[in-house]
């Protein structure tokens, strides 16, 4: 993900041409696949689901994409990125029915010492604070995207208007709207605004967000998305921890989270270990609620190729459905109340 | 969309290989977008349909594609292109359910003195003198392409053959022919064959086409398109009109345009504004009509990257269901009889 | 296919920046396209199915990819690669509805001395050792793949991990497993598992395969693929030979194909002409069976571009219901017992 290498396998060498040392343009990517012993508990009618899997994006979701930049003279830069899922195991694509897409990130605007304002599809402002604050970096077992999963937090906006600021003495600010393009009443339906905020200072890291989701029934449930977290670095020890909330218009549904999580460095790798509660409120009955967590070790055979190992087990109560990481059938509970665990074994390279 | 810089991120410094000068593959595209207010009119129950959107492709539709030719000797080329569709709203690609495809541009060919001959999906000859002749170039509002989008003329072909002609002193002539690979009677259900021309002179600009287009019912009818255009450039001053017709077989169904417009450059920017006429025959009842008209000012803030603002509006009579810019249910009346307007604001940057 | 060079249109030369000599990325693809006219018999109600069309792929499938490599030190490497299909004729790719994926290939994994093991969605063992021994490398008519798309070879596994040895003195082995991601009983359901060698000794060429494929249906039906093949080249002359056999559980539904091919290479050109029997068995009735046959001549413009022109038909006994190439509708008999017939001209070109 870090740089593209353009290498022709033939004869005789001719130097790159382009328009001048104020623009690029970067094809770039990673792929990452790995074998997974998947244990979902228990279906209803008794049998135990569990099997072994080749799955993609076991730390980080298999992508590709170009991105560029060109210098407009007097500090303005325009920037343009357009990125899209590639499953590893399957070769599809993140859209339905497997086709690829960009809807990882599509966007294009200017950049200056003002900060960024970009037009399109991109991370909304709480993706970049929760995710600095997940021992994971949203990847692994353990990882506490999950509440995400679950809809606790909106992570990417289409339609929308993206500022961050420049980096302000350690203090990064990121600020988007986006328009759920409804032309009949109620016409806010699918309409969002959204505020984050990164400060880090030596080995110190704190975040925050606030997010206003509306869904696009009718009437409009706007949900209020809040967040913080903060992290700590002691040499090769780095600790993080991070608490969220989504709470809906009206009573007895809000959806929590709290997380704390560590890393140890010893030389080319890192063991980790992240624990996870969730609840998600009920009108009646017993609340839902898991206690997820995962272990696991990274290893860098070079900066672009890590090689990973990775535990996790999600606790249900009697009524919890959370899943291990995410939406995916694969990693749900087989019923309400059990609780699915995997181990992982895999590769991560990127380009 | 004019060049490809391949530029890795990291250390060391080495050249690109390549087989020979005589061959050349190019990654490039185009992100354009912007903020955009629409305006569709009443709906038939009363409301009126509007709001805010954010677009993509306002001034150029986003895409991404890769080019390339190779010195065959002797003064032939063997060339190809495939080129799709990005949005840069939502990162969905042109085809069904957003999946991302190469249905812009996909073909391959020889290239030589005598002209250039190409298998695959393209351009029709139409095209190519049409846009040449729209103000906009096919974009903005106030584009004439809106007859495109009405069925005025078929502006790409599927599994066609198509020869480009070298310039004869300023003169380039387009063929086309497509086949409906049908394989039952009628056989020639789908098949077309096109014609296109464009002239240009220092200041001079005329074009014309002729297509003969069937289309895939029992019985079959063609449909004759037919078109010529002109410009005139005096010095900032551009001045472009055009007129086409699709003519299918029977009586009473023609669809034609007639449209003037005027580009004026400013430093490095350019006013411009455009008018077209759209009427499509019917055999009872009131003939359709409408009235498009556009004006608006691009920015060059460098070759590659333009700010646009654009406003726009189609003046429908009471049977006229034009719509404002092309067959996008955004941009279409609320009900026959509406005016659909907008206006933009954006930025486009080609890689 | 075989190189990628990156060259921008504008002015100042600037030399492409990689990290190290030690890693590369490669874009990489082929258009092939080409004019073809195909009469698939008549139909059982009488009609005869003919007609021309512009078809993609004819020799080789046109595609797009990305793949590289990385030197982590002490003879290991990290290897990835994505490719998927791109229509020629239309722009599609090759997912359902026409959208683009990477279905073709899309895998990462590590690379040494003692071989390259990597996960993800490759080649079956079969495919390298069968399109080997085919003549017209699974291109053109003529070509023995009919036994593949009729159910006799597995050539692509999604979920699956696959090793390929060294060249051990001319030998190369491969290995692999898929697993069907199965949870519930039977969880057998889709696994497969499969070997192959090739092995190459100057003028000779010996390959075999075989592969043990469940379907998903339960009661899981497990299908033993099975095959032989052989080539020789005398200067300019070689002939390569083959046999494979598709066993499933149960009696009487054997798929078996054998063939013969040569090619002859008159200065920059290849003449060549293959012979395919297919048979299936038939538990009452008469066994499909067909004769396949087909010859062309294929002319290198250069190593990068070939033109070709090719014929073949595929002659079907009473209840034979075999295609000419593949399994799409077009290349099919337009009835049990008819003789699909192709002429195609056409270009290819690597990049």
């Amino acid at each position: 993900m870090k740089q593209l290498l353009l290498v022709a396998a033939v004869a005789a060498a001719i130097p790159c041409v382009a328009s001048a040392q104020s623009s690029n343009v970067t094809l770039y990517g990673l792929m990452d696949a790995g074998i997974n012993q998947v244990d979902q508990g228990s279906a209803a009618t008794g049998g135990k689901q569990s099997g072994t899997r080749i799955d993609s994006g076991l730390m980080s979701t298999s992508r590709w994409g170009v991105r560029g930049n060109e210098d407009l003279g007097g500090g303005l830069q325009a920037v343009f990125q357009m990125e899209g899922e590639v499953q590893a195991d399957t070769g599809a694509g993140g859209g339905a029915g497997g086709a690829f897409n960009f809807a990882r990130r599509a966007f294009v605007g200017v950049k200056g010492a003002w900060g960024e304002l970009t037009a399109g599809r991109d991370y909304a402002p709480a993706y970049w604070a929760d995710i600095a604050v997940d021992v994971t970096g949203y990847g692994l077992y353990g990882s506490s995207r999950v509440f995400q999963a679950a809809g606790g937090l909106t992570n990417r906006f289409s339609n929308g208007l993206f500022y961050t600021s420049p980096n302000l003495g350690g203090l990064v600010v990121r600020a988007a709207w986006s328009t759920g393009e409804q032309v009949t009443d109620p016409k806010d339906r699918g309409n969002a605004w959204a505020l984050g905020a990164n400060y880090g200072s030596g080995p110190l890291l704190l975040t925050a967000w606030y997010q206003a989701v509306k869904n696009t029934a009718t009437p409009v449930v706007e949900t209020k998305e809040i967040g913080l977290g903060g992290g700590y670095t002691f040499g090769p020890l780095r600790v993080v921890a991070g608490w969220g909330k989504a709470d809906p218009e009206g009573s007895a549904n809000n959806l929590q989270q709290v997380h704390v999580g560590a890393g140890y460095k010893v030389g080319a790798g890192e063991f980790y270990g992240q624990v996870t509660q969730l609840k998600r409120e009920a009108a009646t009955g017993t609340e839902p609620k898991a206690t997820l967590f995962g272990i696991g070790y990274t290893h860098g055979l070079s900066k672009r190729t890590t090689l990973y190992a990775s535990f996790g087990q999600t606790k249900n109560n009697d009524t919890g459905n959370f899943a291990l990481v995410n939406a995916a059938t694969a990693f749900a509970p087989a019923a309400a109340g059990q609780d699915p665990k995997a181990f992982a074994l895999g590769i991560r390279h990127l380009f």
